[in-house]
């Protein structure tokens, strides 16, 4: 079998699990009293070069994304983002629930990120102050995309100094955001608070941790608030610092952006020999671990059949996604039954 | 140091530890689809002799209290409680958060356990049916209670009968069941399902696990709305089949069982110490692995100097709390200590 | 001035103040408790040829469009409308707010209605029953739309059979729906429940009532929850006779589509003497009492500064309403004004 | 038939009436945007000697309590009150509902008063800062309490100026204020904002007017809020000149506090005669329009029959309110037949 369903799938990276273990020895105080959860802070504060950024342990991406932005909105807010966002797609509403009924509004763009015309155009035409429409009050950005695309940190820029004079602010759903660190070559820091944001999800399960998001804060009063929102929402985990010793782990010595890498890597052969397969048509930018292919749907099935697994989105379109287990031998393995099932008869 | 502030400052089981590690191999499918927590729906089952018993595997005690609570109660309904539970001292507000607004309201009674006169009573004072009054929608129960004291399942049964001829549904906040279960004798069932319980938090972090605490559900719609509830909540982790492995692990031959057997006991022996004791009083019944006492302030300060790691609730008002992790030699020393604090002049 | 900004700038019809003169006699029980409520009722089932339909009194639009969704989806339902659906574009998110974090996805089509074919598809592609896609829950319709259009009964029936199908409950905004009724010349009920609308805000204040808007109820459990829901959103009046006194009025003896006939005709007139002029387009059809025109913006300046009263959507887009009182003489003036305007150098 | 059951029962004042009526004349901006409304701000600058003080027109005395205290609190405050406050025992929760979760906590005192000990002991007693528990946000005085008792200013000062030293916001609700205003002889300014007052329900609707209850603002901040929390729970009515109408007469020339004054007197009268009845026992202070009596269940039967409405809370305990339409024949036929009842055989 081939995992290229999700990254979710993949299992923990063994730098993860042993802080793990090494995590569990004597007591600590329970909900982030403790030392390890201490130190979570100086490494983010370290990697993400910047003083005052607090750190928010929680157990899914869709928490970090929800909680995050309910902390940045009033309850009369719209949250702008691309119609493909996460949030709106995926997450059960939990931004509407957290947010007190915040509203999520689509910001069209091609490669599924949002175009700065459309921005600016959404936000002119705004009834600022009439409260018979919902307020514009965040930004939230997909980094990469659900699409597996990213945005330059220049673009980014654009996109908040918009949203910025407007009094929006900026929040980042980064589930993966290490593979578009990695991508970039970047620091965390130019990706992110440089580029205009505030707040964001740091991703981590996907990419090798065992059971551990985590919100960085970078702007002191979403960060106050988070304290509480956090907590009222069940994500405040009693052994917390079972959860920082997993993130504490992930990014230290750059491990986060080796294991990305890995799987920026290995997509990046594997699109590569797909679009060179006659009748295989990439239909999106490959920029980190995911690509959208569309052929015919006997052939499909004919890999689907060898034991390469990924996900079906209609006939003939699939989703590939390789993570940080991924191996060059399921690479090269998984393109030659697709090259297998395109040329045989 | 000796640790008697809370089980939740307890490491991790080394079996549950071990299943982590085992279930640490390939992939699986993300968020709930894989073969761990179908196994750990079977040994639920098991466990609770209840055959379509659910469970749904969440980060948190009060994600599993408040969550459970909010599928078993319109937002116009009032939960009743004792005044001293969890959910209402504890939580943040997080059962009116995921409840749509629903309120809480105590209902007394001695030990922390509530009086079968006082909820008959405050359920015949209601307006049925008018809407200017929160509707009793929802009897939670603590066991044992936030004081370390338990109900009989018999006295269960008294307390869910009152509250079923009214309507409500039962939820039973269990983050330390399995102490009230082996200091009982019963069997799960007969203290939950077979006592009038429709849905409970099953406890385990406290108890040896590393990050999994759960909601079983025994009712069927309640069942039907978690699976729409914790996931909009951020509580349907991706990798579940690492929190599914420790609860399954925690669940399997007793080991929860043993564990919480291991915390009460040292709690009788560490609380007779301290009853025959002369100058210190011991304020609550030990049930379980808590113990509330009350001795000089002078002494109090004595002990905490010494190393022995407690709540202090007031000047001369302390908590214990044991673990599964606490020794027969942990014991010996705080008593002891408080021994020589009370004695020397 | 002539007034065609909105027919929510209208007076209160003679007949609905006499009736609130009327009702000060006495006193009577608060809540709905009193004589005339229950007389209303009595109304409500005979116009809608409904035997057990119910109605409750609230206060504006939105309310009664947010409260009766609000009974009719679980929290993590979306809300099928067309993106022009005053729900989405002006009610502040009252339906996410009542709605408990419910979401509203536009569902597009000409004319401001929603495309049978968009909606099929839209439910076709939906993932029943995962919890990570909000589900939709309501198709909520717009009778008359936002841009003054109306389904006839016959399409109604096909859309809410598509929804119904999937188990959606189906929820009329019926601001003016006294508009669409009296324009089609059908029955309330064939528009509405005979057409498989479940609740429906029944409108008034736009169409001559004083303070009184009203959801009616066709679904016997939606209805059960509106007693609570619409309680704690204090939208149950204390001195409700006042409010059931108007609504009464206003829906007896067909003084309801009386006033809408008159809106309705005067806007025919209006629209036909515009779309005679040079250089007026008329964007929209024209079925009730509002018009959308484009027209240069200097003849706009002139008209405006002349002394008629309307919005500007754009530097040469306006919206035109009639009301209940807009006379003859109002349009005629007003139709001249334009035709001055527009021939003038 | 004598009509004592509440002051809700009660008709419309003569002088609101006829406002309404001269308000209906031509048209007028919907939502707030017109005459009548701007003027009721500089009525009710000047009643309550506030420059800069906003008035929010609502409809319902439950929403003017909620959403005033729904912008004074982050969701994961506390809300103080008299456990016999009417935000606790009869509006459905709303508080909670509009405060996205936000829990009310009772804090006791004589005479449904709260005592300042109490409240002190109370606040001394949080733990500021942790999440865990809810954190006090607004302390909410009803004055008059739900058993007709005031406070004095200095009273009043007295708490405000405890919750203030915590940073609580300060919520008074005034559902009958015009008769605390009445019955004290104290100006408006001095009951509320010079006391420590920031929002305030203002009441109306049970001494006079016809649908119209607001909130008074002294507080920028909550006041902001406001504009969006009032639009989006549906109570920013489109006619709302209407109900500024109302509203502006109800406070000119001191017509609130004559019609106040009288249902004051009327009940000053009433009660005294029951007082001096043999058997019959005030069980409460009478300090404005209602007195709780305890009297022998047959004799309350007796007065029933004979055609005095009031509420009977028990066997032998009742509840009398006199309103602004009570006149000194009812109150000398009620004292009648009360002293019939008792001395008959």
């Amino acid at each position: 079998m081939i995992e290229l369903r999700s990254d979710n799938a993949a299992g923990v990276a063994p730098e993860v699990l042993a802080a793990v273990q090494e995590a569990n020895t004597g007591s600590a105080l329970a909900y982030g009293g403790d030392d390890l959860t201490a130190h979570l802070h100086d490494v983010v504060r370290d990697v993400f070069e910047h003083p005052t950024a607090r750190v928010f342990p929680v157990t899914s991406g869709t928490a970090a994304n929800s909680l995050a932005i309910s902390a940045a909105t009033p309850p009369w807010g719209a949250v702008l983002c691309h119609p493909s966002a996460h949030i709106i797609t995926a997450e059960g509403g939990a931004t509407s629930l957290f947010g007190g009924g915040a509203v999520m509004q689509g910001v069209a763009g091609a490669h599924a990120l949002i175009d700065p015309d459309n921005l600016r155009s959404a936000l002119d035409g705004v009834r600022w102050g009439d409260p018979h429409e919902s307020q514009p009050s965040v930004l939230s950005l997909t980094v990469p995309s659900d699409f597996g695309t990213v945005y330059q940190p220049d673009e980014i820029k654009v996109l908040t100094a918009i949203a910025r004079e407007r009094g929006l602010k900026v929040h980042l759903d980064g589930a993966r955001v290490a593979n578009a660190v990695a991508a970039l070559g970047c620091t965390p820091a130019d990706l992110t608070w440089r580029a205009g944001v505030d707040v964001m999800a740091l991703g981590a399960t996907k990419n090798g941790a065992l059971s551990a998001e985590a919100i960085v804060a970078f702007d002191e009063e979403i960060a106050d608030e988070l304290v509480y929102r956090t907590k009222r929402a069940g994500h405040v985990t009693s052994k917390m610092r079972f959860q920082s010793a997993q993130l504490a782990a992930y990014l230290t010595d750059g491990l986060w952006l080796r294991l990305a890498a890995n799987s920026n890597e290995r997509m990046a052969t594997l699109a590569a020999e797909l679009g060179a397969i006659d009748g295989v048509r990439l239909v999106e930018r490959v920029d980190v671990n995911m690509a959208f292919a569309e052929l015919p749907a006997a052939a499909i099935d004919v890999v689907t059949d060898a034991g390469v697994c990924f996900y079906r989105n209609g006939p003939s379109d699939i989703r590939l996604v390789t993570s940080w287990q991924t191996t060059a031998e399921d690479v090269a393995q998984a393109a030659a039954l697709f090259r297998a099932a395109m040329t045989s008869p």
